[in-house]
């Protein structure tokens, strides 16, 4: 039976990977009132350099205070480990003399564990545990931190297409997103009726073309008086590339140490401004960049989604006991429940946004799509038709 | 006695704008129940068209359910009205047979007014009700519509602090504010403590040096570990020129009818992240544009803000018996009251934040200024410190 378990998060934070954390740590002093729960800081360099808080000595009362707080309270890294690196975390788990680690993050992070599970030879059970605004991983119907974001998406251009109904124009929200369009999706979610934005949506599944874009942008502005437009960061051109990359100079480009180019920031939000100031000269056009104000905001997070994260973790110690492997949250038909999937299900892979969320012959949702947000994010907020 | 009442709302729309709508109707109900109130769409153009809706005939239940929503239902309109154009309007308003006109909207609609008053002679009641999220009407201790925008502000800065502590660097968040920093500073109100962000908070009201705020990110990097941001839009360099209009090329700046260049999008936000990554090469560094986000966001309505756009609405019916004027809301020394002074108090003139909202020497907000928006927005969300 473990006595030591090790807890970290990785990747990008989200509204509620605290609750995961607590999930865990409250479920194993359930089971094992005994076992000591250490937290690394800042994920696997953490674990790697020493660097830990003895989770087991805080009150249940503290460690739901952190559940409740947005962000990783452990810190997070971005690092992706090769075999050597993992050799480094193996010692540095042994040195604490762990049983289980449990890592709570997206592919990256069940990448990592995979390795981990392996070069440890079972002798530490390892876990992954999900996260991501992004909900692209394999096997999850969804992700723990998207529906909180997704919220915030949906309130967000709810409230944008009131507001363009007052004041008429093109308004293009960019949501981070480098591979799946869920989160961009979302911006339908709460949609008033037919006639409300956002009227267009790009995702990185589905090419991204400037003639064709402008077009629609005409025709809805043509039709609605107004055309309010959701777009991924990730969308990408015909021939693959990024739309960052086709736009902003290469001395411009930002890259991370992967070779990623940088998505985030305002060059695909400078770049659709001008496009559509050449293109359309004299229409008000207003472009935002969403960034990072969806992903661990507190004035939007969701209950269920807090819950889901929350029993996420609780159930990583379970999946500890039998192992290790992958926490997944599935839907069953009726409800969402966590099963334990192979890591290498998940690890490095990415789950896309199905090809029927999108109309065929037109860059908008579908009723698929909407039944599905529907089913995660019921309709929050009430809103009166307005007279214009 | 008035038996009818036109109703316009001009400028930006807010999350209240409605509230002050329903408050004037509803008011009119109760002290005239057989008066008629006209809504003009899109502000002033509207009436000058002819194009009104009865907001008479609708049940108390449909004008609270508009009063709920964001964004002006009547829809708005930018047009500042000259000499000729007031004409126009005053022989709509007489078309219609107006008594008192209620126009709720900035420090343009208040000048609208006060011509409006003076080519009436009297004979038309004219009203300026008060809105707008950069709290920068004279006479006014605060606007109807900031203090929801500024909640948007508040947990979104308190947020990004936790995700910066999680992954380390510099943020930048663009905040709506041609020439008041309220808006922008209210980034600080929910702050978690004296190391939390935003560390430099960029105002128009105090001049923007490049050198100087490269230095202070640097040193703000260096004390915390990450570095967070709070820029207006509007911020100007010693020559009291926009950093948009020093930065952009001019063949790529956009001006509005008035000449006033646009500073929206995200022409600020590319410069900076430019500037930073010149100037503090390797670090990362994160730019938003907030834009629209906050100004009518249904997520982020606050209850105070809320009652007293409502509020100042139906003072604005008991204005009108006065004979017209400018509703300000100002505050007693225990709570927010309304009163009525003369338009040329509020009428194209621009309320700045104190300079002592600032510290002498940095660019932090100083207590008086936290002071102040603690007052407005008491804290609304709890949050454990993390432990990174």
């Amino acid at each position: 039976m473990a006595e030591t378990f090790v807890i970290a998060q990785g990747g990008g934070p989200t509204a509620v990977i605290n609750q995961t954390l607590a999930g865990a740590a409250l479920e194993v002093r359930r089971r094992f009132p005994a076992a000591k729960v250490l937290g690394a800081l800042h994920g696997v360099r953490g674990v790697r350099e020493g660097r830990f808080v003895t989770l087991s000595e805080l009150s249940d009362e503290q460690i739901r205070a952190i559940a409740a707080t947005p962000s990783a309270a452990l810190g997070s890294t971005r690092d992706k480990p090769d075999e050597a690196y993992c050799e480094a975390i193996l010692k540095g788990l042994d040195a604490v003399h762990a049983d289980a680690f449990i890592y709570i993050g997206g592919n990256d992070t069940a990448g990592t564990q995979s390795i981990l599970a392996e070069a440890s030879g079972g002798r530490i059970a390892c876990v992954h545990a999900p996260k991501t605004i992004d909900n692209d991983l394999m096997e999850n119907d969804h992700t723990p931190g998207f529906i909180s974001a997704a919220e915030f998406v949906a309130g967000a251009f709810l409230s944008i297409d009131l507001d363009f109904r007052a004041l008429p124009g093109i308004y293009v929200g960019i949501v981070m997103g480098r591979h799946a369009g869920f989160l961009t999706a979302a911006a339908a979610a709460w949609s008033l009726d037919e006639e409300s934005g956002p009227h267009l949506v790009y995702v990185p599944e589905r090419y991204f073309e400037r003639t064709r874009f402008v077009e629609e942008v005409r025709s809805t502005l043509d039709r609605h008086g107004r055309c309010i437009v959701a777009m991924s960061e990730g969308v990408a051109g015909p021939d693959g590339r990024s739309l960052v990359e086709s736009l902003v100079p290469p001395e411009l480009q930002e890259r991370d140490q992967h070779g990623n180019i940088r998505l985030s920031g305002t060059d695909l939000g400078q770049a659709v401004e001008r496009m559509l100031a050449a293109d359309l000269p004299g229409k008000r056009a207003r472009v935002d960049t969403f960034g990072y104000l969806p992903r661990g905001n507190i004035a939007t997070i969701s209950e269920t989604d807090a819950r889901e994260a929350f029993e996420a973790g609780a159930f990583a110690i379970e999946a500890a006991e039998q192992g290790g492997g992958s926490v997944a949250l599935q839907f069953d038909g009726e409800k969402t429940v966590c099963k334990l999937v192979p890591l290498s299900a998940v690890a490095g892979r990415t789950r896309h946004m199905p090809e029927n969320f999108l109309l065929p012959d037109n860059n908008r949702v579908s009723v698929t799509g909407l039944d599905y947000l529907a089913r995660l994010l019921p309709r929050k907020y009430s809103a009166a038709k307005p007279f214009v």
